[in-house]
């Protein structure tokens, strides 16, 4: 990920030095593979495939942040990072909570106040290091995390949108080359080559179902072929330097019945009525409010939420449902997503992402026009 | 997933009813989403991307086994699972851990013994459990998981096969189509579509790295060009099923200098030597120590083990390094790795997916020659 710049961002260590001061902590350490990437910048990457690989970030209220990380990492950790501590520790013979205990000790915060991700943190690794080091307070740092996240750094803010436009690009690249008889899985594949050549970094997964299939909202494609009358509908989930994007768009083999296109025009129209609300000082209720209002008179059958934000994380507050009541910020970043799911039969889903600015939001997921289903034709 | 078969697997179901039983536990409960896969047969779609949706699998020593997950994955885990009670919950206004307390209390596990896996349930979720079922005894169960995973079943074993091959082919037919000057990403998108086309069902990864970048044993390609004298070194993590192949290959950007040459022979003679001894019976830590001599013999800079056991994780047990004496059993599968890595400086690797038989094994990784280093030229 070296082409993306310093690490880590030096806008992300100076928020979370601030809030962690705030709260009163003298330190916080970051072990899930979203948040250590947040604190560092870059991934550590064999973080997200290896869950036995444990990774602690350590962000003190002064001194410099250090990593704990396997040492066959060291070598790429020491090409992509600044200005961090990095301590490798040797995963056959000593654990991370031991090499982070001989951390804490060196930096004088044995006795400290120390925030950890209790929604990450393993049971076994909190009990060894309550064990490890007794003097110290734990508390529970994840809310701080996600609040930390919420509005994004102009370099994060750079990630998504360029993810975003690759992403549809993708989509479209593949909806032009996809003909009736093509499998789920060719067209899927068509996408990853084309986002992965444009420069995107990872696909995560590519949600992809034609007929009855497109009604699981998160099924994987198969060999299923694409047949006359399908709803072909796919979910895009790449990354940039980590950061997601996340895209999907609904197509049509052939013409689309008179059902199908009222079905995606209500959509497409609650779609941009919702949108025109979003910007600064709009409440995520509100808009949930108006989404499930419009969804009911057209009778669409929608998911338990609207949209959620996203970065390092698919989903990440604030989400826009029915119990989140947020003043949506200047640099929050969303994916709104209308649907209609009618299960083991059919699902119609429209989903954007975009950033909210003082006067509105910019769409980043912008090039391909949404405004008709997508006819795949012979 | 569909097209795998009907889930879950019915050996897999007997043999953890077996050791539960066995270890007189009542029930035990998956909730990584290694183990969750392993004991469905199928991955719930979003549990890998969401850490925030907990599943739990309930297997209990009788009655049929359970999932818990969120509503949005019921209609897929409704088609794809057989004889296994679903309990979806609304992540908005409930917890997993209150789906799954409601769970143990229908099955009359509120006062059973039940096994968890404590180095995957994060502390928060241990914490919330404890009191909302105060009458249960919970054990650590993460050993019993693994041991369990160690030996495949069939239908393991030929998802292992089909990932060997698909990543070996994938591999070839990239290193056919590479030239001097194409960029790392380049090649490792022509390998990611090369794997998908024939069927891959994911890429997690493709580690991928020209010169000196060649030395980062996990590094993700860049838009560095590949350059005359380059070695270029991938490791290419691809999935079938949700079961992991890890094949690497090595190859140079014209003909080779004597000295990289010589490092490369080196480590195939080593390979073969080690391979030779691979069958059932053998030890790990004397599958090691050949290894540690012959690298030492040929001043060779080795990692600290020569291969891993691998399936729905890409680093399981047993190791094959110095700390570990294991006797090897028919259906273990492992990918075995000799290396040469000079940090920032270079790395030559091969690696190899094989399934332990009785007098032997069967390599999976066995398309394209690797006895010499591929000729990269123009």
């Amino acid at each position: 990920m070296e082409p993306h710049g310093l690490n880590p961002d030096p806008d992300v260590v100076t928020r979370l030095r601030g809030g962690l001061v705030a709260a009163g902590l003298d330190a916080i350490v970051a072990m899930s593979q979203d948040n250590a990437t947040y604190a560092l910048g870059v991934g550590v990457p064999s973080h997200r495939l290896i869950r036995e690989r444990r990774v602690a970030v350590l962000v003190p209220h002064d001194g410099v942040p250090a990593v704990v990380a396997v040492t066959v990492e060291e070598s790429f950790l020491q090409a992509n990072l600044n200005g961090v501590e990095i301590l490798p520790y040797d995963e056959h013979t000593e654990t991370a909570m031991q090499a982070l205990a001989r951390l804490l000790s060196a930096r004088g915060l044995q006795s400290g106040r120390l925030g950890l991700e209790m929604d990450f943190i393993a049971a076994e690794d909190y009990a060894e290091l309550t064990r490890l080091v007794p003097g110290a307070t734990f508390e529970d740092a994840a809310q701080f995390f996600k609040r930390s996240r919420w509005v994004k750094t102009p370099r994060e803010l750079e990630r998504i949108r360029r993810g975003g436009r690759l992403a549809d690009e993708a989509i479209l690249e593949a909806f032009r080359a996809a003909r009736p008889g093509m499998t789920e899985r060719n067209l899927a594949t068509t996408m990853v080559e084309a986002f992965l050549r444009r420069g995107g970094d990872d696909v995560r997964m590519v949600v992809l179902g034609a007929g009855e299939r497109s009604s699981h909202p998160n099924a994987p494609p198969t060999d299923r072929p694409l047949r006359a009358g399908d709803i072909v509908r796919v979910d895009f989930l790449g990354t940039i330097g980590g950061y997601f994007t996340d895209c999907a768009r609904t197509a049509v083999v052939g013409e689309p019945t008179a059902g199908q296109a009222a079905i995606y025009a209500a959509i497409v129209s609650i779609h941009k009525e919702v949108l025109s609300r979003v910007r600064a000082g709009a409440r995520t209720c509100d808009l949930y409010h108006l989404y499930n209002t419009r969804a009911a008179e057209h009778r669409l059958q929608s998911l338990r939420f609207l949209g959620h934000g996203l970065g390092l994380g698919l989903h990440e507050g604030p989400f826009i449902d029915a119990h989140t009541d947020i003043v949506l910020e200047p640099g929050m970043v969303f994916a709104i997503e209308p649907v209609h799911f009618v299960p083991h039969e059919v699902g119609f889903h429209l989903e954007d992402v975009l950033i909210v600015t003082h006067d509105g939001h910019d769409v980043v997921t912008d090039v391909m026009s949404t405004d008709a289903l997508w006819p795949i034709v012979a």
